[in-house]
């Protein structure tokens, strides 16, 4: 009989290319372990709330509020809530007829959009229009959507950061595009070198590959470095003189852990860089309620704003997001929410803040306590977590356990990871799944576990690290970079 | 200087192709008149909530609660909350571990998902696959995976009803395959004969193209027709022996307003016409909380099912879901309570059917209104909304209508829609965006503007029907059909 449609040699070439290790070998077999009752640690994800992060009170409060908005005619609502929650839930409620079981405008609600442009409008000093703004169910959508837009077929080429978190990979997969990888510099703390993005290109080029957009992860994901305003000046003369769109990634602008280097987004620095530059470079910036303090991932909400853009182009993007209705309106409240936060003199202000300032400070002290422990392990260096949520390691896999991992049928990273899985609980994702330079091995973490857990988890890993070290290479050992 | 990779001419040509008229020429002409102060009646899509329907009580309390968990804590949680919305509060969070703001597996909860299939063996009489069970943020976002996975290029066709419901053309559109298109019979009450499905299978096949699945929307959306038990017999079996992949959308299987033609699920018949069919043909099933009696449409829920999936190809779907992390958490619990509502015995037992059949009661009544209406006009003719919710009434235009339409450049259907909503504030969808035969023309409402508005809105469809009408024809007219 003929294979049917959904018959696993008949589906889609694009589909089975993609690869998302985030959630793959090690993720499935680390579920597989807690259905045996292990105990497991998902470090893979950043996924706050599921390693113990508190949700910060006030925005649950409004949208419990909005869900529920019979509680509002309740004469006994202010036992329960403050009267700001009480009121911002009105002042959603007001924004769309239906409440939340209404399908919102296919762009969002117009009044969050609104406070999405006076966000970015306070943040960077230029003016933002709301109508350059989409909210999305979470930043991934976005993303996606905007790279089914921009890739025509294999011969357009998406500039991507190496090591890079993997919807990149995995979206250009799915819509049939070409990944042109430039490498982050591990001995220069995952900087990167716009001389190296000149080759990358020149080398796309000569491949017959039309090199058309360029993605920034800022702060990094997975390495976790903050990119300095001289280097998205650069970065984005190179997009002017390239003729390339550039994507940036900046769902991660609330979480940095050192003063050296603020978080600055790509647009204000377009815009402070004046004419020709700020009127030419098409750029997209995205964000998100998933990350920040807020780790809001389960809600799906995020947003992209669209620079220089022309309306027919804004059209056709509009047009396609119709075809799904609307973003998810609870997280289109979160995202409201998160750009307007409680304000000075606000009944809910000294909670708000005092949440907000614990989450941050304890991922700051987390950051270093997990650099400082990679770093103290045999054969593992790492760069400090600038920004972001993950640590990156590097593994100085020695070359028996590389030959083990080939006898295993698995990739060393891979192999490695698994181990330390078995004997941990820890679930990280290898650093081949982010991709990396030849020979050279690294995994994923999260710095998310609770912060009282951290010190045993990293005495947990360095004694799964050093015995596996000493297993495989005995007393020699590498020097260190 | 070179067109940049967002501008118009650069993109992504099937983007540019898709077509999704329910928010297509009229919504955006009617979001203008709404900002210049007319008052408009969005018929245009089944969005019940914005026209007033009321959110069932029980499911938002329980997601309320779970939204805001602190509130459970409370020793007087009880004066707000029924102790039954407290009890399945917590049922849902103990499935997952960081409550709504954690990602969960991308397939969804798995307590959830059994709590579909658990549905589904009631509903069928035949077990179901937890494991074969996705949740997704809506319907169309299943659809559209689902569509993404089967479709490798043009050649691949897809065979739709006509009139269909344009996610299906859209979606076609912009993952590059072709639509196949097979005519609903409006004279045998949108009848669907499987010979014409025969004869499109040959004339695509003769046009180079591989028809590999097959898209029933039942009850019908645009045309509200429910299919038989032996109509979908005769589906099934021109599947097998086709080889095609069956994509039941059944996102209305609770809207049904007569009782000769309760609804059937193409499962259900699948299973109960034994093998080899039953083993051989591959079936997806759509469902969603946005529609039934619930009409949540801006919470973004639904799930798909799969049946006769080899489970290789399962783990792709699963794989390419991943990317996108989760669905959204609180529409997943919407979900599981729509597939779980209240018991006999229950506390919200009482108030949950006294809500739910006062709105489905209600949506029959007004399909009767809404056909009588229609059928009531100078020129148009309108079959009985037998389920889903929407009227699809042909108007019979004159010819002088369709040379004054030709004048102004718009399809005629389009011309009259526009012209209906300038005078009335009704806002609707032309018969063109769904598909019809040549030269006859509709318009899709919906039947959801409240039961006490709609002698007025009818009135005024009708004042307005009938001068234009006469403006066009005089005193001649159409015979009727």
């Amino acid at each position: 009989m003929a294979p049917r449609a959904l018959d696993y040699e008949s589906l889609n070439e694009n589909v089975k290319k993609v690869q998302y290790a985030v959630r793959g070998e090690l993720y499935l077999r680390a579920s597989e372990l807690q259905k045996e009752g292990k105990k497991i640690i998902f470090t893979n994800v950043g996924n706050p709330h599921a390693l113990g992060q508190k949700p910060l009170t006030f925005p649950r409060q409004v949208v419990a509020l909005c869900q529920a908005p019979f509680l509002l005619d309740d004469p006994n609502v202010g036992l329960f809530f403050p009267a700001d929650a009480i009121a911002k839930a009105k002042h959603y409620l007001a924004m769309t007829i239906g409440g939340l079981g209404a399908y919102t405008d296919s762009r969002g609600m117009p009044g969050v959009r609104k406070e999405v442009a006076d966000f970015i409008e306070r943040r960077d000093g230029y003016p933002s229009d709301p109508e350059l703004i989409f909210l999305t169910d979470g930043a991934s959508k976005g993303v996606m959507q905007i790279l089914n837009t921009i890739i025509r077929g294999e011969s357009d080429g998406i500039l991507v950061p190496v090591p890079q978190y993997p919807l990149y990979s995995a979206a250009i997969s799915l819509f049939g595009g070409s990944l042109v990888p430039y490498f982050l510099e591990e001995t220069a703390n995952w900087g990167l070198d716009v001389n190296d993005l000149r080759q990358s290109v020149a080398q796309a080029r000569s491949k017959g590959i039309t090199v058309r957009a360029m993605v920034i992860i800022n702060p990094g994901n997975p390495t976790g470095q903050c990119l300095s305003e001289a280097n998205l000046r650069e970065i984005l003369h190179f997009c002017y003189q390239e003729n390339l769109v550039l994507l940036g990634d900046e769902v991660y602008q609330q979480n940095i852990y050192q003063d050296e280097r603020p978080f600055i987004s790509a647009r204000k620095v377009l815009m402070g860089m004046g004419p020709p530059v700020s009127k030419e470079v098409q750029l997209i910036s995205f964000h998100t309620v998933s990350k920040g303090y807020w780790g809001e991932c389960g809600q799906r909400g995020g947003y992209f704003e669209m620079t220089n853009i022309p309306l027919k182009t804004v059209d056709e993007i509009y047009k396609v997001a119709s075809v799904s209705l609307s973003p998810n309106v609870p997280a289109q409240i979160f995202m409201g929410l998160m750009v307007n936060p409680p304000k000075p003199g606000d009944i809910s202000y000294e909670q708000f803040i005092r949440e907000s300032k614990g989450i941050l400070e304890s991922l700051r002290r987390r950051a270093r306590m997990m650099t400082d422990g990679f770093n103290s392990c045999r054969n593992v260096i790492c760069n400090f977590t600038e920004g972001a949520m993950y640590s990156f390691p590097q593994i100085r896999l020695p070359p028996k356990a590389i030959d083990a991992a080939k006898r295993a049928g698995k990739v060393p990273d891979v192999f490695y990871c698994l181990k330390l899985l078995e004997a941990t609980g820890i679930s990280t994702v290898p650093g081949s799944g982010f991709g990396q330079k030849e020979g050279v091995f690294h995994l994923r973490t999260t710095i998310l576990p609770a912060e009282e857990d951290m010190p045993e988890i990293m005495d947990s890993f360095k004694k799964f690290n050093d015995e596996f070290m000493e297993q495989y290479e005995g007393h020699g050992g590498y020097s260190r970079l």
